[in-house]
């Protein structure tokens, strides 16, 4: 039985909402191989031409697990390079994310919902609390990216539904 | 200076969120005015032909925040009607919506992460701790009916951007 914790409100969350973005990533694969689509009319593509495409949500959506997962452990954030170009190497840096924020240990992130967290720097600074961090500011813009690409995917004729988002957990 | 709890965990931010989708939603209703554009040409415009259109979202949005808000204060879940048919309406079931989550007791929702949940009937019903429900039902369900809102206008051309989306806290 797991206790309420900083631990149990945010890595298995971060994990879920992963889990399932790597199972639709190799539905879309699989679906643009079917049928003989360029994977960049998917992984290059904008809802609107000043948005980020979906390649770039995927990476967003990782890089706020992580940071969620370094800044509660109170550990230095790891830096991934932005150079995914297919499908798989999006899987990929899914598996490694999922391989990170599972690697923090439990313990340093309990208790960490008074941890003061900065993220940015100079004029962009912005401080919070753990507990303001995760459900504030990690949490939305997590979802926001996540949701997007989903969306993204789903504007494009994917046969997914709101289940493959929600996944296991 | 909050402590963390579960009241923490949720209510400020379904309102935070929800405040977000109502300055939209007034973003949205003035662009529709200016730009003489009807405005169901945005409240019944879906991503994909079998998606939820517009107005469908915001509803949703707002009633995983009400069931949350509910159901971990241990109380029956409100039912509204599904009958807005123009921002105006949607605006005034978000206030709704906020007026209720915040009419909760903070002492009701407060130790609820053990709390027995059950959602659904029949051969839908889903067991849940209050934990498990918020973070991995509410949360996830909540976010992505309120982003693909965001979602939906944005495509539209609508000029807005993610910091529309997460708001103040």
């Amino acid at each position: 039985m797991t206790t309420f914790s900083m631990y149990t409100a945010s890595i298995p969350v971060f994990k879920q909402i992963l889990n399932s973005l790597h199972a639709i990533l190799e539905k879309a694969e699989a679906h643009a191989a079917e049928k003989k689509i360029d994977p960049n009319a998917l992984l290059q593509f904008r809802l609107f031409p000043d948005m980020l495409p979906f390649t770039r949500q995927i990476q967003i959506a990782c890089d706020f697990a992580k940071g969620a997962a370094a800044r509660l452990g109170g550990l230095e954030v790891p830096s991934y390079e932005d150079s995914e170009m297919t499908f798989a190497e999006l899987k990929a840096r899914i598996v490694k994310t999922l391989a990170y924020i599972d690697s923090v240990p439990q313990a340093s992130i309990e208790g960490s919902e008074e941890r003061a967290i900065t993220t940015g720097s100079g004029e962009k600074t912005k401080h919070f609390t753990g507990q303001t961090y995760l459900f504030h500011y990690a949490f939305p813009h997590f979802f926001f990216h996540a949701t997007t690409a989903y969306d993204i995917l789903r504007h494009n004729g994917l046969d997914i539904g709101k289940k493959n988002f929600i996944g296991t957990y």
